[in-house]
């Protein structure tokens, strides 16, 4: 039987954690996993592109186990009340190849996203980091919030979204969670005095949400928003005054902010600050900046960090996605062993020779 | 919600048509969509190796949905009592990106082969063929059996497998299904007199199970079991004298007996024998061969036939595999809403101040 971690599921999962303690033990498998990143067999994404929008399917393996996730991005599905990102993966073992467990991942990838952002802040952000600014308070804010308050202490958020009705959500979202948050009134005003600036727009052009001048000595930013081409929320004058971390070069350039810049425009994988093998935050000063978009190998991890929690939570939830046979070359038995068909007008008599 | 069809679900399906009926149901729906070939997107499948077995995904979609397919090989799985190959798959809405329908398909990929078996047998073997020759007695051959049957009317079978336990099953199992059954001592004794042969061997070598001599004037072959780079059946000079019918050749050419041809050697495609675009079986004397290997398309059509068969039978298995929400930019509302999550020790209280 396959494990199965639907929508009320991993809600049940968070909530016997908590959100916090769950993002910051999803920030330890994610990190885990970095420090492994050259174990991964790291694939191109295979993508369905249609007028609507693009379905994508996300593999990795590290050789014992094998994930994949299923995303869809359909910016009009919000007219008609949906989700424009949905997501479901799998995690199957290498060695048998079968399925282990299937899991909802529009809200694992909030999770995932929230979790990476928070330990690329941990290696980039100043140690003494205090306040953030987070512009954008869609989906993704109050993960983002709550990973970097689970993990580097972060309990001030100044805050900015230029729909109202937003801000009211995640302030009454976030009420029970300890944080002072205070709602600025532009993008300048909330970034003023911030030590890490979050942007987690759903602009879907090149905007610049964050411009040269806001940019202070000494910030740190997680810029979520600029993930697909076309979409960016950094100018380029501004990405140009930061030193830049991404997850897989090769997907960062086609989907992040740094597709503004050129092929050969310096980039650090973070993995690679993550095991020692290349500079973090040079100095206090040091301006540094996270261009997320997203790897398979973070759903690797989430995949694995879901199947331990239902294995440690008791919860249990299982679905006959493969058969079980007693004797593997009779698939066919399954149907002859229901009973006998209904379908009956078709059946004749048996008439049984051997030659031999 | 997703609807979930599980192994014990498709078996209540097949049960609830009759297998025959299921088949030639199946049938109609991969020829439907056979016919709008150049309508669907194909895609190479997505594979990952290892010293075990691969894992593959198989997605294609003809703009209005997408579907893919999970399905692994392990030929050392038997070993464990596991299936060599097991496989899933989903449905989706391209216009929104939702899934629609998750299936198993261990048993749908066993139906829509045998389905598409007699979809190819229909076109290309003698209207009158009455006996057909069946090699190979593994998890395959039931299903080829009953497709046969449905579709040509094919109640006469020769059969041979190396594994006496092989034909016993499928003896016991098609018992009740209005076969007569001539269980033969050799490959040659049971083409003899055959007008279609289906060879479904697990093989997994350069086989020779089909040699030149024992092609006859006028038999279809159905050549399943040649289905992966260096696993083949037809000896070459057996292959040589047939007029060679394939899926979609780029894919053929590399996992199915034709790999033993030159990369220009001549095959025509089956959806342009349906369409009338390219002769089929030109006389009585031809002798015409399906190089069967499996193509995304099938899946996907049976993918829409199980779609259609839960909404008419009133079987309803859902799974919440995409949050359902009010406000798409409140996603953590999901686990806000829950009510209080159980971890307190982290939460404090909410200081809320406005810059106005």
């Amino acid at each position: 039987m396959v494990q199965f971690v639907g929508v009320q599921t991993i809600v049940d999962l968070i909530a016997a954690k908590g959100p916090e303690q769950f993002l910051a033990g999803l920030v330890s498998y994610i990190e885990q996993d970095f420090k492994r990143w050259e174990a991964f067999e790291k694939s191109a994404r295979l993508a369905s592109h249609s007028r609507d929008g693009v379905i994508e399917l996300m593999p990795t393996s590290d050789g014992e186990l094998y994930a994949f996730k299923y995303v869809n991005g359909h910016p009009n599905n919000t007219r008609n009340g949906l989700l424009t990102v949905t997501a479901f993966g799998v995690l199957a073992d290498v060695h048998t190849g079968y399925p282990l467990l299937l899991s909802e991942m529009t809200v694992a990838t909030a999770l995932r996203t929230a979790a990476t952002s928070a330990l690329a802040a941990k290696y980039l952000a100043r140690k003494d980091s205090k306040i953030m600014a987070l512009i954008g308070l869609g989906a993704q804010a109050e993960f983002q919030a709550l990973a970097f308050k689970a993990v580097l202490g972060v309990r001030q958020l100044r805050v900015f979204d230029v729909d109202v009705a937003a801000t009211r959500k995640f302030t009454a979202n976030l009420a029970d969670y300890g944080f002072t948050i205070i709602a600025a009134n532009s993008v300048a005003d909330a970034v003023r005095g911030a030590d890490i600036v979050t942007t987690a727009t759903a602009a879907k052009s090149r905007a610049a949400v964050i411009t040269a001048e806001m940019i202070a000595d000494g910030v740190h930013f997680n810029a979520i928003g600029g993930d697909c081409p076309g979409k960016t929320e950094i100018h380029r004058d501004a990405l140009l005054r930061t030193r830049i971390f991404v997850e897989f070069p090769p997907q960062t350039r086609i989907e992040g902010e740094i597709q503004q810049l050129g092929a050969d425009s310096p980039v650090t994988e973070l993995w690679r600050v993550i095991v020692g093998a290349a500079p973090g935050r040079i100095s206090s000063q040091d301006v540094t900046l996270f261009d997320s978009v997203g790897f398979a190998i973070e759903d690797y991890s989430t995949l694995r960090y879901l199947r331990d929690l239902m294995q440690s939570s008791g919860l249990d939830r299982t679905l006959d996605l493969v058969p079980h046979l007693e004797d593997p070359k009779d698939l066919f038995g399954l149907v002859a062993n229901r009973g006998m068909p209904v379908g009956t007008d078709l059946r004749g008599k048996l008439a049984l020779k051997r030659i031999a």
